[in-house]
């Protein structure tokens, strides 16, 4: 491997993702990708007892699908990367307690489906595990009660706000490339934080569109590339407001990706027939579209290679309500078709 | 390097810390500790207008003089490993963002402090960063508003309750030894999530001693040593009714480990004059204790080989209140003196 530029890493040897899953809930199984998942909830309960539990036991779940796709026990994972977006990462801790894997708690908000998947290639590359699965989820319930208003209230919500998804992804990768083989991870670019002073927490594809144009500039810097070397390059939750900002953005440091940009939380839903104004949102959005979709045009030849971006806004109910603006981060993942 | 075991990894060549910095509030700046402190706070708003921002002030100035005492410019960093306590970790992402260095967020309760390190070590000897600077933070008054009561409330404290330290640690760790170089890191233990049931956010040293009995034990497994190939066995918070507990579960085990056993909650605060009840407890606490005290052991040759075991519990005010347990987990550090 080697250090590339300001921010990247690029790997001699890929890392191989072998097998992962999908599960969401029933508004995301109604959207354009519903039938590409591979579980969907037949409510947002999943069995248990609390939105946060069902959070939880999406988490368990999408790791117990992904772990049977790759033809492996939880036994010869030597870590597992997670996060989700609730105070204490308390849907990672309940969820995936059972597995006993050495567990890396990571928090980069909805960008943390990025930040585990680039942590798990690099412990893989480094020589530090032969396995490792990586697992990011949200819940639309449990998101609004932590973010913004319980549901109850019934409060209205703004056109330029996201809609939460409910779903959990999960990846197995591996150090060897196999059958079943689904992508190859050949580097990647680890954002900072950028701020520009945004501060409105029902608008939150604007306050992420700095950090992502941040690092899909630097990311372009660091490996000499430039957007056509892209099928796609892919935000994870900026919607339909963030992505104009984002294109403006790039446009203003000398990239025009507009042939190439697809953002996951504007793919996942039909904001005309299912309301969901700017678009999804959550560390699942991005999670759940990488593993139903994007992996599978890698898988299929379709799509050569892809920058995914997901794309996080680091706030809490506590900063926002003393008055602080809503930060972002973003992390890059270089996937390529196994083909 | 090697992967050693079932949850461990030794460096063939160390990691080492060339600097690093502690800053604490009053309380701690009163206690045992508090002559070995780089910083003490004239009071704990460290001139900021919430709890919340003095963290963050907390985090940042601890970043600022450990690279000062590293002689490093915060553009040498690759990455920042930082995490805390707060919901979304806004005392990380409100404190660094100046810094602009590429950043990976970690939660992993009072581990924090050993995840970050652990993480931070692992990019270094995988040869993906030449200088990583890894920090984390805790604040009394944030931590009762996020998982118990504000403080206004006057609310009483069981015995058995630990007190959250007011204070940050941060540590620039290097893949060169030099003259500065305060310790050197040779291998980790890195935990799992450990649940025994026990539901008492008021009575944490037991909760997470189980944690820290499985990678205390497991590292003894992994490395084949036992207690007496260290100096000291250092826990992060595991207060005086943990301390039992773990010293209990370990020798059920197999291991004694009394003759070694040290505890930074323990250690930072005289519990009689103090009022502190069962000890110190937080990210802060193992951090600032590293760095203070334990450092300045392996510093001075006074200790040759210590087992650095930060403790988490991993609980939020939401789990607690729906019944839920406190799992623990706890992550270990192979330090030894650089003499």
């Amino acid at each position: 491997m080697s250090q590339l530029g300001k921010q990247s890493v690029q790997f001699e040897k890929p890392v191989y993702i072998n097998g992962s899953a999908s599960i969401v809930g029933t508004k995301e199984g109604e959207g354009p990708l519903g039938l590409l998942f591979d579980m969907v909830g037949e409510d947002d309960m999943f069995g248990a007892q609390s939105w946060e539990e069902a959070e939880s036991s999406l988490q368990k779940d999408a790791v117990h699908m992904a772990l049977g796709k790759a033809g492996r026990r939880a036994e010869e994972m030597r870590y597992i990367f997670a996060g989700d977006l609730l105070g204490q990462s308390i849907a990672s801790s309940f969820g995936l307690m059972n597995y006993e894997i050495p567990m890396f708690g990571v928090y980069g908000a909805c960008s943390t489906c990025g930040e585990s998947i680039s942590l798990g290639s690099l412990a893989i590359v480094g020589g530090f595990a032969d396995n490792v699965v990586c697992v990011t989820s949200s819940h639309f319930a449990s998101a609004e009660k932590e973010f913004r208003f319980p549901l109850g209230y019934g409060n209205q919500r703004p056109l330029s706000a996201t809609w939460t998804v409910t779903g959990s992804g999960a990846f197995v990768l591996g150090k060897y490339k196999e059958e079943k083989t689904r992508a190859e991870i050949v580097g990647i670019t680890t954002g900072k934080i950028v701020d520009y002073g945004l501060k409105d927490s029902m608008n939150m594809g604007p306050c992420m569109a700095p950090a992502a144009a941040s690092t899909i500039a630097q990311h372009f810097e660091d490996f000499g590339s430039v957007p056509e070397d892209y099928d796609k390059i892919i935000t994870g939750d900026l919607g339909t407001v963030g992505q104009r900002v984002l294109l403006d953005l790039l446009r203003d440091k000398g990239y025009d990706i507009s042939a190439q940009h697809m953002d996951c939380g504007i793919e996942i839903y039909d904001a005309d027939s299912q309301d969901t104004h700017a678009g999804g949102s959550g560390c699942g959005c991005s999670a759940v579209t990488l593993s139903a979709y994007v992996l599978k045009q890698l898988e299929e030849g379709n799509w050569k290679k892809v920058l995914f971006v997901p794309t996080g806004a680091l706030l809490s109910k506590t900063s926002y309500n003393e008055g602080q603006s809503v930060p972002g981060i973003a992390h890059g993942l270089v996937l390529v078709s196994p083909k």
